[in-house]
């Protein structure tokens, strides 16, 4: 199955004069899951007769006109780290098998609010870490969809799904929507509340993945607008619509992990960019600003895993404590590691993470929009993981908003550009993206 | 009952040539929980056989010179707000009755890590809001024991544990213990690990509240050592024991609730720092930069609750959502004023909030410590709530440690002495109220 091309937030006039209905929408999500969920598992839990309710529901509202926003009875998939009060939340993981919480994460209140299905819940990697689900590529199944919002991503490249909630503390957003073709979006740092989501990481955001950029967007303002960012952050800010923009001034970035990159995948951005030189824009190849800043990024690199993993000691050595035998291997593997990094690694490098941050922000009066690849080649072959964390984890680290939309092909495979902005310009950002969405469909 | 006057880290020789056990001191805190508890409520939930087949092995361990730590065997009262395996964790809400988490809250790992007992959980408001528990106030029982950590004040107070765990995301551990005639610390903002405690607000610290400065700050250490801080944030720094320090050079700060605490109290205060002058202390009474900040907080104090409830308006909707006939009266009070403070308001708070921490950070170089009152005067009538958060707020807001000793005395009710220090300079602060305390005691 093919996800649905059309953006949900542009059926509006449909929805109103009855052309098209939410309750149809949701039959067509319910079609590919027939289709397509035995073979990729993309879901953790499924609430067919809820979702058929409330889209029933929905319908009914955008006849009489009193729908409660754009995304009105929009299916969702929620990643199954995020609470649900209807729907088991089980984190991934087999100590938290059939856990069910009192009541639903921030999010996932706000998209009820406004008018949203939460059709189920999608596969995760044990605790948003490491130990895979058991999702699948929809590309090539004998390849990974990425991690770790796997079943988000496969669910919305399978068209089971035309948006769904994913989370990102390295790679875990951009990687997953890279790897199985579709929209990928990581907010800036804080900018969507995370209360009721199983993530302790200082740099962890909420994101979407979807199979069109206008959802994408438009399910994250609405979040942003009930329910807010995080405590001590603001909140994304912007209209739920977009506004296509081509971006004037364009920095390449190569990161520290080019070279990790196969060759096809490289000519094929470094050729993309070329071409919009043509268009217009102006691209900076190897400004010094920007080579300082690859410098900086390949000084920090190593220590990404280590503060998260610091981070993350609690709660997993509190899980290991009352059920070390019901975690994964590579979980287990993690709380060996003990130790090996103290509270001095973490000051110094939470400080240096400061530090780039306050140089990056000064980066945005040369440009209007950094680009590169949003992981290091197509997704490789499902026994090894999740794949590498390469491109997808600096704009996490510099706590800015990226986004990934699908434009390159290696050995078949989908691969992301990925578009990375200035913090709390997350709107500027995927109007640009939007911009250059329109212009490769075009080509 | 009265509240053992040694600390508990002091009795480390007892326990190690068998004069005294853990044991032996947990007996003597369920002798004063068979005294007390009925009349005061104090907690939650306990668990006695637990308690005592862990302060059996404590002691063994102090015998066999293998205690995990100073706090080894040390009964704990846990604010039923912090997440534990072994014993419901209901929030003080009627909501989450029976609720039992599938791992322990960071802090609590951290404790047990330590070898402390977890003797039972406190009562706290509903949901550290402002709905009242049951408990009363053990110097008198027709008055409020302050709130949030309203179980965790009495029961120290009245020797039914030696330590116990407090969250303040206003003035939540230090007016309780000011009310209650015991030592309440609250840490830097971030200094200790808050994972797996139901607390929302950016302000909030985990903090402690014992009979003695010693034990207060043991506790701490031993969270702080092993758990960390808030995840992007330094954990509290210092070895568990205080260093005596008098501080030679003390700002007075009114605050701006100064008109609103009775004569006496004031008259208390002032005459306190005067007679701190003869020993040596300099006391700036009316600094310029004293004035200034007192100023400054006037200007911002509004917005305290203002931020702190927008922060809170999830959970509480989504609770509200599955089950507004569950919550208290008080709580559902504070869902109505949704709308009434906005994402702009929110945004601007922050950045005042921000912007008063820097200033507030430059006052180091002038001062060793400020002092203030710990609350509005004694505990009022249990009718009213749990009392202003005057005084015990604004370093909340200032990000900066708190710590509250015993000495002033209103209407036959104690009230607490407030020192307030610097971001990140807690053991300093902690080795100034020491001195301090011993002063006053040797009066």
């Amino acid at each position: 199955m093919q996800a649905r091309q059309r953006p949900y937030v542009a059926l509006e006039q449909e929805f109103r004069d009855g052309r098209l209905s939410p309750r149809t929408v949701l039959e067509e999500c319910i079609a590919a899951i027939e289709a397509c969920e035995t073979e990729i598992g993309a879901f953790a839990h499924l609430d067919l007769a809820a979702a058929r309710d409330q889209a029933t529901a929905a319908t009914a509202r955008w006849q009489r006109g009193e729908q409660r926003s754009a995304i009105d009875g929009m299916p969702i998939g929620v990643k199954d780290v995020i609470d649900t009060y209807d729907q088991p939340t089980e984190y991934g993981s087999r100590l938290f098998a059939g856990h069910q919480p009192v009541a639903d994460a921030a999010c996932v209140h706000a998209l009820r609010e406004a008018g949203a299905l939460i059709l189920g819940k999608t596969v995760t990697t044990e605790f948003s870490g490491a130990h895979p689900g058991r999702t699948k590529n929809p590309h090539d199944t004998s390849r990974t969809p990425g991690g770790s919002s796997s079943g988000s991503a496969a669910a919305v490249a399978t068209g089971m799904v035309p948006a769904a909630l994913g989370t990102q503390a390295l790679a875990s957003v951009i990687r997953p929507a890279s790897y199985c073709g579709i929209y990928g979006y990581k907010p800036s740092a804080g900018g969507l509340n995370r209360g009721g989501v199983l993530d302790v990481n200082s740099q962890s955001v909420l994101g979407t993945l979807a199979a069109t950029l206008a959802d994408a967007w438009a399910v994250a303002v609405a979040i942003a607008t009930r329910a807010g960012g995080d405590p001590g952050h603001g909140a994304v800010r912007g209209t739920g619509e977009l506004r296509p923009t081509q971006p004037q001034r364009i920095g390449f970035l190569p990161t520290p992990d080019w070279s990790s990159a196969p060759d096809d995948c490289r000519n094929q951005l470094t050729d993309l960019l070329t071409r919009l030189t043509d268009t217009g824009s102006n691209v900076a190849w190897e400004a010094a600003d920007l080579t300082e800043l690859n410098d900086s990024l390949g000084d920090v690199a190593e220590s990404y895993l280590g503060l998260t993993g610091y981070e993350r000691r609690w709660p997993l050595q509190a899980y290991a404590a009352v059920g070390h035998d019901k975690l994964g291997e590579r979980t287990v593997g993690r709380l060996g590691n003990r130790g090996a990094y103290s509270e001095d690694d973490y000051r110094a490098a939470v400080a240096a993470r400061h530090r780039l941050r306050q140089d990056f922000a000064a980066l945005r009066g040369d440009y209007d929009v950094l680009i590169t690849l949003a992981s290091a080649g197509p997704a490789p072959a499902i026994e090894g993981g999740t794949g590498p964390v390469a491109f997808g984890s600096h704009a996490t680290f510099l706590g800015v908003p990226a986004v990934t939309v699908p434009g390159l092909v290696s050995q078949g495979l989908p691969v992301g550009i990925q578009l990375i902005g200035f913090h709390d310009c997350d709107h500027e950002l995927l109007d640009h993206a939007a911009w250059l969405d329109t212009w490769l469909r075009a080509q």
